[in-house]
């Protein structure tokens, strides 16, 4: 029997203090849940999502059997995850474009979108508008808190700001913080958003566009650095688009502008797909959380000491070809924790399909987490 | 005593034909020589440039003491290509802003700046070129031929095309072609020009505009795959741009467009700079020319049938921590020459830098350079 998924919203009238010192006055948090909470509330599993997806994790909505969540492959009735065993919870952040408040919404001081005024948020302040909802739920402590990438630091930082609410944190394909080129990669990104003229300093909504060609170009460039090399190779290779499907063409066209190559017609089409249904606005917030999450900040860079307030027990997992979080991103963690003396598993999977493999089926990478949880099942039991 | 350069154009009034099957008609070759062509005319090097570079190699202009070529680290009286010893030719290729017809100059057909007609060149086509312009010059044969990144695709095309006008070519930082990773960088690169509203097509000078904001993109994108993440990191890592010079800044601003950290003024920097001087037609033609270049294509992928053709003596060399032409891609050109039993030095340099190695100064690079240079000299003698 295939997995219902069903969004629910939660309204939260009391304002949600910033890091930045700004407020989210009143606010709508959208998620969803797969299984049963347990009598004593122990068998909950937060999943926090990454920079384009949403709180909508696993399953499909009744009647649209290709509505998939983003980790359907990972969490459901006997999978790694199982909801069987777990109830599970997606939650969609603020200033998301997906469901919780965000800068498409009406900012209720001004009756007009927030756009560009929306607080930029970070990854903190995401984790503590979580644990409102969880308290909200009734359930005190989590048996995981789980997420890849951006949803990855997340789960870390749950295990330093509320380290007495988790027994476990999964953080795959992750790093404790960004480096420098991975802020050049977002920058760039965002200048392209910025400067399309129908940008209009955020506020696009009232003029009735949206700046398209931006983030066309910034879907792209995240497009390249969620690849590896050696899949694009295999994939696309220098492989020519044909002029008629199924044909395949010999010749260069020899124009700058046209299709050449296979990779740039796929490029474009995941710009265009992107650009229809993706919030300028929640793009340059969200990679703005990215590049200031960093724990050891407040720590000298130290990270051991930042690292030394989680109790937590860790599963880590990178992938080897991942250039975008690589494996030695996920080491820094490890150690740090192994400096404190924590409970951690690591896992570093062969995986051809560089970042993007934290969302793909890799048998060796589904053992691992189902292992991992399958060992939180038996302390739950 | 400084070395003075001095751009010479040189009128071809015959047309060129093109790999496309398009002819150049009239056109202009901008060029510099340093030192002194030998009775023999027997000590003749040529440079090859790459994408935003131009046929000013070596030397700086009279009264503009910062005016230096951009490889007069390599190139010079006394240095590893010692002008003492060799007449040295750098060439702006067809297509380029800075002194060849390109397309801001005026098509006689039309009376109006060429604009995206200017028709698609092929490394090939540029070869045939600078061929054109040697035989102008009396050279019948270069001692070397030489490049870095594009410059070396140039430099292995020689030997491909002119294998009898070639004793040497030096090869750095270059591939036998691109991956489908560079060129789906070069096509995101591209696609910011060409939504730039102020593109008109390619018209945008009849306009009196620039496509600014797609050129800051391109460049923004190029500039990162020039460096390391190694190198990116040891210059800027996560500092955070100081609102004073040289007072350190300890808090974020929280703000999505404001410069929070200094990699990101220097990328825009490094944008705004370029969008001052670079044609937005020029980009657009030589990534394309740097997309197509792949001379095993015609022997059905076969690199080792396609470089037979080659007689000359070869120099590679790539840096280790260049992504953008991994070493490994200079060792498939060494593989299919020695394959071929051709004459092959290699130096694989552990430099910082990436890609932007090939520019700069480094001991082991330049004397590598050197050693091979006062072979091709001793030779002469």
């Amino acid at each position: 029997m295939p997995l219902i998924a069903k969004p629910q919203t939660m309204h939260f009238a009391e304002a949600l203090a910033l890091a930045s010192g700004a407020v989210l006055r009143a606010y709508d948090l959208t998620y969803e849940t797969y299984g049963t909470l347990n009598a004593d509330k122990s068998n909950a599993v937060l999943v926090c999502h990454a920079l384009n997806a949403s709180h909508h994790v696993a399953g499909s909505y009744e009647g649209q059997p290709k509505s998939q969540g983003w980790w359907d492959n990972m969490i459901g009735p006997g999978k790694s995850v199982d909801t069987n065993r777990f109830f599970v919870i997606g939650i969609n952040n603020p200033g998301s474009c997906f469901g919780s408040t965000g800068p498409r919404d009406v900012n209720p001081e001004t009756g007009k979108p927030y756009g560009a005024s929306f607080p930029v948020c970070t990854v903190e302040d995401w984790v503590n508008a979580q644990a409102l909802l969880l308290e909200r739920l009734g359930i005190t402590q989590l048996a995981a808190v789980m997420g890849g990438s951006l949803g990855g630091m997340q789960a870390l930082s749950w295990t330093l700001q509320y380290p007495d609410r988790v027994r476990h944190a999964v953080v795959v394909a992750s790093a404790p913080n960004l480096t420098a080129e991975n802020i050049a990669f977002n920058e760039v990104a965002r200048r392209a958003i910025v400067t399309d003229p129908e940008f209009h300093g955020g506020d696009y909504y009232e003029h009735g566009v949206v700046p398209r060609r931006g983030l066309r170009i910034a879907r792209m460039i995240g497009h390249i650095t969620y690849l590896s090399d050696d899949v694009m190779n295999a994939k696309f290779g220098r492989e020519l688009r044909a002029a008629v499907a199924g044909v395949a063409r010999e010749d260069y066209r020899y124009s700058t502008q046209e299709i050449e190559f296979q990779i740039e017609g796929y490029l474009r089409h995941q710009g265009d797909k992107f650009s229809e249904y993706f919030d300028a606005n929640t793009y340059l917030l969200i990679t703005r959380a990215l590049d200031y999450f960093d724990p050891a900040r407040a720590h000298g860079g130290n990270l051991t000491e930042a690292l030394a307030a989680a109790r937590a027990k860790f599963l880590l997992v990178s992938f080897t070809t991942d250039w975008r979080f690589a494996p030695r991103r996920s080491r820094e963690t490890v150690h740090a924790l192994l400096e404190n003396r924590r409970d951690v598993s690591y896992a570093e999977i062969d995986a051809p399909h560089g970042h993007d493999a934290f969302l793909l089926d890799d048998a060796r990478y589904m053992s691992v987490v189902r292992s991992y949880f399958d060992g939180i099942a038996e302390a739950l039991a």
